[in-house]
Parts: C-alpha cells; structure tokens; sequence
C-alpha cells in the first residue's frame, strides 16, 4: 500500500530522504517518519503490481503474484487487485510482518521520494508460485525492487526458469539505481545468461548496471543480450531497441504533473500491452508513454481513467 | 476512513442505492458492496473529524473526541488527525468491532453515495469524554450522524451540557436527512430545550426537520429557537440567521467538481473559523463556502491545499 502525502523540499532535507529515491525502512524507522508526515491518503501500489493493474486496465488477461499480510491493508490491496479483473491467489501471511507500505512523499515539482517498510512483501517465497499459471502466460514480469531480498529472488528466478521452459516471454524491470548497487553482479548474471526477454529501466538505471556513461553506450552494452531493451527517459521521452528495429519517441505532454509515481510501472504495462496487441516497436513506446502520462496527472501509481480507451486498444 | 471508488448510474441502480444518500451496512453487506466495487483510494474521513481537520487546517485549535479500534485503519485515521495538528486521545478500542469505513460512490456528476460500516464509531461511550477539554473549548460541534446509536447520542449530550453549564457554544449538524426520520423527535427536543447555539443544515435536512416546505419557513421555524443557523443549499450557495441578522451567499465557482463529499463539513468549518476570527455574518458563510469548493474540487473530504491561506485568515 502506497501511503502518499505532499511536502516541501525543507521537509526531505530535515530527514536527509534524497529526493526522487527510494529507500528502505525497519519498522521504527517507517514510524519515525510517518509521525512526521502531514495527512496522507492510501493507494494501492508496488512496482509490478501496478503493471499489471494497468495490463488489466488496458484489456490484457493479467495476474499477480506478491505476498501481502492477512491485515486490512493486506484486505484493500487484494481487493484493488480483484476489482480490476487481476487473478492475484498468493495467501495472505499471519504472524509475521504487516502488509508493506511506502511511504510516498510527493515534493511540489511532482518528484516521488519513497520509503519503503516491506513488510510482508519480502516474505515471498517460491512456494507461492504456481508453475501451471506462470506456463500459460505469455510474458512474466519481474521487478527488480524484489532482488535483493533472497526468498523473492530466489522466486523470481524459478518463475523466470518455468517461464522460459515453456517458451515463454521474461520481462525484467530495473526499479530503482539505488537498489542495483550491491545487486549489479547478480542482475547482469541473469542479463548474461539468457533469462531476460525484455528489459524495462530508466536512463539511471541502465547506466547503473552497465557502468557505462551515455545512453548509446547503454543501448550498445545491453541491447544484444536482451531481445528487448526499454529506456524511459522521464521527460525526454524513451527508446527502445529490438534486434536490428530501434525506436524513439518523446514524451506525451501532460497538463498538469502531479505525482511520478508509477510512470515506469504504466510505462512497462502499456508498452507490453502494446506489443501483445501486435503494436509495432514505435507504436508499442507511444502506448506506454500513454499509460504514464496518464499516472502521473494524479495522486497514486493506479490508473483512474478507461486506459484503453485512451490508448486505442 | 473513507473507501472512495467511482461508479457509474448503473452501479447505484443495480445495487438500490439512492444517489446522494447515506445508508447504514452490516459487515455482510458492506463486504459485499466493497467486492463488486472499482478501485478505492482510502482517506481519512467522518463528517465531525472533516469539519475539525479542516478548523485545524483553518488555524483554529482544535480536538477530536471519536472512537476507532486498535487496527491499521484506525492508526492511519488517527495519524491522519494528528498530522493537521487537532488533538486526538481518546482511546482505540480492542476486540469489539473494527475501525468504522465509508464505503464511498462518486459517480461522473460528482455526487457521493455513502455507504456506511461505523464499526467502532457506534462504540464511543459517555467515557471517552474529557469534560476539562470541553470546558476549554469556544465551540463544542456534534454531529447528527451519531445521534442514531444510543452510547454515542448519550454521549453527545452529555458534552453539550457540559459546554453549556460552562458558558461555551455547542454546534450541532444535520448529517443527512435520510438520518433524521425517527431521530427528528430528539433532535427537535435537544434544538427545543435551547442546548444548540449554532445549527447547521442542508435544505433537504431543514426540510424533513421542521416538515415545511419551503426554505422561507424553514428559516422562520428554525430560527428562534438557535442563536445561529446555517442551511447550506449546494450550488444555490447558503444562508444564515444570527437573531436579526440574515445573510446569503452565491455558492464559489469551482473549475471542476470532483467529488461533492465532505462538502458540508468543510463549510462547517469555515462558517465557524469565520466566526471565531470575528469575521460578520456574510463573511463568514463565504469563508465556509471557500473551504467547501476546496473540497469537492478534489476526491475525498479533506482540504488538500493551505486553506488558511485560500479564505486569508
């Protein structure tokens, strides 16, 4: 559950939060913290499942898989998933952390600082995976928020395993520079052997991972070992690069940004809700640049207009 | 805590809800409408904990008395409380019902169909009150929703003597016309044995109050018998009358109206702000109405921008 109130710049240099990151809180530390935020609201959220709330949105056949607690966040969340139509069967977990919250700090410029309490999200382990759903899905979409802790990782990776098994597509999204750090090492491992189909990461991200400095680099670095790599590149727009076919576009303008929240999470969704609908590479970027800019006018990472209206699916 | 989703017409029919009501659920029923409902944002709502958020937000000290349980969303109201600065002890409750939720329709006209599961809220007793902070208090504000159950209705009276033996001003708001059916023998009881100094309404509630038609003698009727009245008249703007003095006021253009909940709340709060601040009659309706069109410009009813600088007190 995102947890999202505004503040001011002053109010994230106080409690030393660099903005536009996204850290990790112990309990105490989410509480210290969350005393010291202004009123809030809750949203559903988390990086893949609002990629597939919006693969939902947009008219895919979606299902999620994530560990929530048996606590009524863990309730709303299910029930978020649920009433978009997302098959979303993991067993809420008793006894051990609260369903996860990040708390979502939202500056004037729309920049999203988030603080992370995982909870029961990381509490996910390969026991939950359903190798019989994972087949019949066309693409498994990893996040990358959920490397670093061993039981999800080690999830994420038979998913990936069963999924290209059964000839099926692995999607992989970066989620967060801050987070490849210690995890570089093991994502290019899983990049170099093949496991990864298509790769979603912001220019941060991507520079991160391969240690090179300027975009070309990246796409030259990474491109041959993926089948499709996506780098969004905030305002300037995205690219992607698909074998020998390679895109670009700008980004949608939007009225008003009011929260960032998310725009990658809708991004992924609307570029591979394009690609399913057999959109061209181009066509399949300007669909997720769509999605985004339609999180980014409000409050939350979950789509509140008829995306697939909006994107002609 | 609210659970806001849009809906379309066809959702109120399907489920017999009348637009723009408000109706009491059981657990099984409001389970039942939260599954076939969209999406939902949670905010903080309660029509009194509205109206003193938005005191609070106003510049006003305020408190809260009002009963949650010992649950995510009672500490996620009450943090929500504490964060706008106004005063909230009275105790979470364990083992009785849980936190009480609004499950909370907006359909494309804006306006809100309230469907309520008060869960702890019917549970606040004549203990929760702390008679040195009513004392202290200028204004002591009741609402008419909780005049239905019995612990909170005994409870509400009680703090409206207490105020009163103390020289204070009690408040006291309709809550709903659909609300005050078989409670209008009490209400016009407590309005008739002069413990409400300031009384505040929509048309409609006037209306089924004082069984007159017409607003003219809705005014006439009421009126003698509190110090002021208020009747709010949505987009007809509101009228007050303090004694002699009788003042009316256009309602505040909003670019678009969102969500319509809370609105009365959150005039309540202004008109009162207003007063307090020594504001005249008409100045302070149109303080309230400022702080209303704040409200419905957006989903949920807390005031989302600096509303002491919006109406400049």
């Amino acid at each position: 559950m995102d947890v999202i109130a505004t503040c001011d710049d002053n109010f994230l240099t106080e409690h030393r939060l660099p903005k536009g990151s996204m850290q990790l809180l112990n309990r105490t530390e989410a509480d210290t913290l969350y005393a010291a935020m202004g009123p809030a609201r809750e949203i559903s959220g988390g990086s893949a499942a609002n990629s597939m709330a919006g693969a939902a949105a947009l008219g895919l056949k979606a299902a999620f898989v994530g560990q929530v607690a048996k606590d009524q966040l863990g309730e709303i969340f299910a029930h978020d998933m649920r009433s978009l139509g997302v098959r979303f069967e993991t067993a809420p977990i008793s006894g051990g952390p609260p369903t996860g919250r990040c708390l979502i700090l939202v500056t004037p410029d729309a920049q999203r600082t988030m603080n992370t309490c995982p909870g029961a999200s990381h509490e996910l382990t390969v026991e939950a995976l359903d190798p019989e759903l994972i087949r019949s899905a066309a693409i498994t979409f990893l996040e990358g928020y959920l490397w670093g802790p061993e039981r999800p990782r080690v999830a994420m990776l038979e998913a990936a395993r069963i999924a290209q098994s059964a000839g099926r597509t692995v999607a992989f999204t970066l989620s967060e520079s801050l987070c490849i750090g210690d995890r570089r090492e093991g994502v290019l491992g899983m990049i170099e052997s093949s496991l990864v189909d298509v790769l979603f990461g912001n220019e941060d991200e991507v520079r991160h991972l391969t240690g090179c400095r300027g975009l070309a680099e990246c796409l030259d670095a990474l491109s041959p070992q993926v089948g499709t790599l996506v780098v969004t590149r905030g305002a300037a727009g995205a690219v992607a690069v698909d074998g020998p076919d390679r895109a670009e576009i700008s980004a949608v303008a939007v009225e008003r940004v009011v929260d960032t929240t998310g725009a990658g999470d809708l991004f992924a969704a609307g570029f591979l809700a394009g690609r399913c609908r057999g959109r061209e590479l181009k066509a399949s970027l300007e669909t997720g640049a769509l999605a985004a800019a339609e999180v980014i006018s409000h409050f939350g990472a979950r789509p509140e207009v008829d995306l697939r209206e909006l994107v002609s699916l």
